[in-house]
């Protein structure tokens, strides 16, 4: 079921700015019997994207109603669209009205309650742009993430690992990335490419309340093979330990337990 | 008048990953009485873009009987939209089928027989990001376009000119520059960012033709400030002569019509 500004339907304008420019957000998140995981913090971020591109957000109890209705009980995967909406031709924005689009599908294998709490990665060839203005927004214009998922089918392989144009290490196709080294939770920096997901901001949190040493820099992509554990994360898979990447085996030191408590402390 | 896939319509599907991810390329082109301008030329360009992202490119013949639809025999744009067509949920491509879209709209006032030929031009803030895989291809990601061109609504200036991250002067938020200096043709190396235009093109066809010196090279913003002569292209507009840039008064050097009439040399 889809609900288009709040209304079932399957279709969008052709003129929506959405698909013309990837003008708009979105978010993917999981329900449980119906219920949206980390509502709060899905809402706080839709938000903070849209604000970033100028966009009305809608009002968050309206998408929390959309939500469950599409959720109707299950446990399900949502994603919410918000795009600029339907614009007259051209780039400038003119008087546009935000739509929204709210729509479930079923839970993925590889996110199910019986799936590999251990996975395999490969580096991807792709190498991200770097564009201060845009990192961090899981902004419509992801034609990177295609690209980089499209250069490996190997269903026993579940992601793949980007780089920026200078070779530091910067996320999943999918996913955020952490490791540990000598005890410290590493991070990259998102400051010029990639999507700052709710789960890694999670993680952030939970790291503070902890106390948990955390470093959110630029390394190069030999950082994480020489790392005592690697894990990535996202609000589909929680946290899953990255146990070998290309025909490298990777150690593991306990941490994803660690963190995979503390990213579902709350569900709020 | 809009045909989706062959059939008038105004909508996709929400589930369509040129929605979702951007992921597919664009056209747009201007007909004359009904009937494409450049039509070999948008029908090459277009081919080539959905090959770089490794789409199914529909068959020239076909979009150009829908082109002949939409334009319905008059002057206007049209608009020509490749999506990789309606997914599965998740960034990897599964079996697709490619939908396309031919939309026409009037003819914008600054495309028009009567607009001036001379334009005012400014400085955007926003660079854009270098990314060499998707560098000229116009494909459906363009929230840079859209940023840049949401920076000013001053409608005496016509266009805004970009920047890379290094700061070397790249194009215009909707179209390529030209300028030239000691006789010397000048438009800026698109590798790492940038639409490579039709228009742009057919100029650096018509420059072999006509044996003007020409260069492609990587240059900072203030070359163009010191040019004897600066210009803007592309399939709406023709050639254009910057007289202005933010406060700077730019000369001429009768380079515009030269430009314009080789572009139009020929309309095949």
């Amino acid at each position: 079921m889809i609900l288009v500004d709040g209304q079932p339907g399957e279709n969008v304008s052709a003129r929506d700015r959405g698909l013309a420019y990837g003008d708009g957000v979105f978010r993917t998140l999981r329900a449980m019997r119906g219920q949206p995981v980390w509502w709060r913090d899905q809402a706080a971020k839709l938000a903070a994207d849209c604000a970033a591109l100028g966009l009305a957000c809608p009002d968050a109890s309206v998408l929390h109603d959309e939500v469950c209705r599409v959720a109707a009980g299950t446990d399900c995967v949502v994603k919410i669209i918000i795009t600029r909406g339907q614009g007259s031709r051209g780039y400038a924005l003119g008087a546009v009205r935000p739509v929204r689009m709210v729509m479930a599908a079923a839970l993925p294998d590889y996110a199910g309650d019986h799936a590999p709490l251990e996975v395999r990665a490969r580096w991807c060839a792709l190498r991200l742009g770097q564009q201060p203005r845009l990192a961090g927004i899981k902004h419509l214009n992801r034609l990177e993430n295609v690209l980089a998922r499209a250069e490996w089918d190997d269903p026993a392989i579940r992601e793949g690992l980007l780089c920026d144009q200078a070779g530091h290490v910067i996320s999943g196709v999918m996913s955020n990335l952490f490791w540990v080294k000598a005890d410290v939770l590493h991070t990259p920096d998102l400051s010029d490419c990639g999507v700052a997901g709710v789960a890694r901001m999670r993680l952030l949190r939970a790291a503070v309340r902890h106390g948990w040493t955390t470093r959110i820099e630029r390394h190069p992509a030999a950082a994480i093979l020489d790392a005592d554990e690697v894990m990535i994360c996202n609000s589909l898979i929680g946290v899953r330990r990255i146990a070998r990447i290309d025909a490298t085996d990777l150690p593991q030191a306990g941490w994803r337990i660690r963190l995979e408590k503390a990213l579902y402390e709350d569900l709020d």
